[in-house]
């Protein structure tokens, strides 16, 4: 089967590779009709060290039920099926807890022998923990927001969730990606009274202002958080949404944060330490987030797709076939393309 | 009247001070009955640069009311009252929220002009919004438990709050001091499940084996945290109450906790950024915490101290007089005293 693997930086490749298949009882065979190119895919797109036998790529993707292990109870041959940013087993402590990117015996699509979402097909481990079955046809108009649930709506209602957005506060969003944009549509979603995106590109912010955002700030690094301040009578937003992971924009996150308000973080870090100050500390912030459960906001989301009150995946601004995906990447890092779905 | 002054590091002086006295209509001038020195107090003993003025010692008194000024309402001549460790008006957004140590027109004993709570007496500016009169007399048995609610108990509380004690949950304390075992009392109080704590000072670990703790961890380092992941079935503690400050105490602190637990930061943190790997992202990790709203909590703690049930003030090891002071510094930095109180 064809799929997509990275060899080093900017050295993106469709090659042909083993074809997926059940190995374990637990596994199921999914053939995918829909995948997309994430904001994280970009750092290694820009870092990555060569590597002789590439990394296979994708981890964000819908398809059809081929085949299914022995012992899986949820799914079935011809179920159109979405898939989360890591699988999970759904039974484990963690799971329990709906926090299934901590699930004791799942993983990473494209990590330790398992298939990648950017392919034909993927072998799927852990199916009745992992994958949610959706109640339309594989062809469905409404199929770039559905996708959306398996990384981006999620990451950014988790960023919402982590930062308590909710009914009369001030929620600000750093960063204008597909991210940044969900968690507009996550913090209105929630009650947010009043939601500031930080952005400069202008298509991004006029789809950022649909999805509900009521006040943009274009400013960067001190001049945003003072823009904030004057925003906010010189106090902050409640809620503080970091949806980039670059110093700066935690630096900004930290910046713009209310005393006691939250900053939930989705960006993936890309230092270690937090470049936080003392004030952060004397101003009583919380700081949280980290990669979204998706499998534990897909359900919860199903409803608000399948009905129209969200559209998440008007974040998709570009759609392409498999063997496209080197310029997907490429157009998506010089930001031509906001997000950019496969069509297979 | 007699104070109590820093010139530098290990420079401890009582002197002579101009008289407090009421200079605006909503100050209260208290004359101080008990006093205690903080574990913050040592940061500045350990590190103060020399300063020709010195600087006025002390937040954490209770007192008699002298007089109130002519705006105050809410105490007055002759009650006995507790000063939260940071003075706020009671009124603003933030004291409103229950954040009174972000009162916008709030501040700290011995800064600005303000005095110590180190020193025969106080004037309290904005009195209403931070005294709470106590209802019982100047020499009440129970003054070392009243007393740790201006700070220590008020802080071990805001602890396990920020870290999300509760039932069912795992606390863990880092930090067997004054602050820590008050963490502990605060941890029980709210139900936690069971309680570790990480120190190794026999005295202390012994009354926070009577405050509630059920594990005592007295190694150090990486080697705490795999004592603490072998106590919890490798996953780590829920809820961790950081109550020392240093780098090597968050580290512990965000080495011990499990995916999608909390760490509540009390300790003064040594260092502007947090010394956090990336594990704290991926595993969902929420830092919390910050100086304590002491005085959101006075109120609520006052039953369980009058009517016995926490006896925060056994933390007290050592009454001393004022002009003994420097000598409780000494006390208190050598490790001989856990918590001194002076007795005026």
């Amino acid at each position: 089967m064809r799929a997509t693997l990275m060899y080093s930086a900017g050295d993106v490749r469709i090659e042909n590779v083993p074809d997926a298949r059940i190995t374990e009882p637990t596994d199921a065979l999914v053939r995918i009709t829909r995948a997309s190119i994430c904001g994280s895919d970009l750092w290694p797109y820009n870092q990555l060290e060569p590597t002789e036998t590439g990394r296979r790529m994708g981890h964000e993707f819908i398809g059809v039920v081929e085949a299914a292990g022995a012992d899986v109870r949820t799914v079935k041959t011809g179920d159109v099926v979405v898939a989360p940013f890591a699988w999970s087993d759904g039974t484990c402590v963690f799971c329990q807890e709906g926090l299934q990117t901590s699930c004791l015996h799942g993983g990473w699509w494209g990590r330790d022998g398992i298939d990648g979402g950017q392919g034909e097909a993927v072998r799927v481990p852990q199916a009745d923990g992992t994958l949610v079955v959706l109640p339309v046809a594989e062809d469905d108009a409404l199929m770039p927001s559905l996708l959306t649930l398996s990384d981006v709506m999620a990451t950014g209602h988790h960023a919402a969730l982590a930062a308590r957005v909710g009914p009369g506060r001030t929620a600000a969003v750093v960063g204008d990606g597909a991210v940044g944009l969900c968690g507009v549509i996550a913090a209105r979603r929630l009650g947010a009274e009043r939601i500031i995106v930080l952005g400069r590109h202008p298509g991004r912010i006029a789809l950022a202002t649909e999805f509900g955002a009521t006040d943009v700030v274009s400013e960067r690094g001190d001049e945003a958080v003072e823009r904030v301040r004057e925003l906010t009578n010189g106090l902050g937003a409640h809620s503080v949404l970091e949806c980039v992971g670059h110093d700066l924009s935690v630096e900004t996150a930290l910046g713009i944060v209310r005393p006691g308000g939250a900053v939930g973080r989705v960006g993936l870090p890309q230092h270690e330490q937090i470049p936080t100050t003392t004030a952060t500390f004397f101003d009583n912030v919380n700081i949280a987030g980290g990669p979204a459960p998706a499998r534990a906001y897909i359900e919860e989301f199903l409803p608000d797709v399948l009905e129209g009150n969200i559209e998440p995946g008007r974040v998709f601004d570009r759609v392409i076939g498999l063997e496209e995906v080197p310029d997907g990447y490429r157009a998506m890092n010089d930001r031509e393309a906001i997000k950019v779905m496969i069509d297979f």
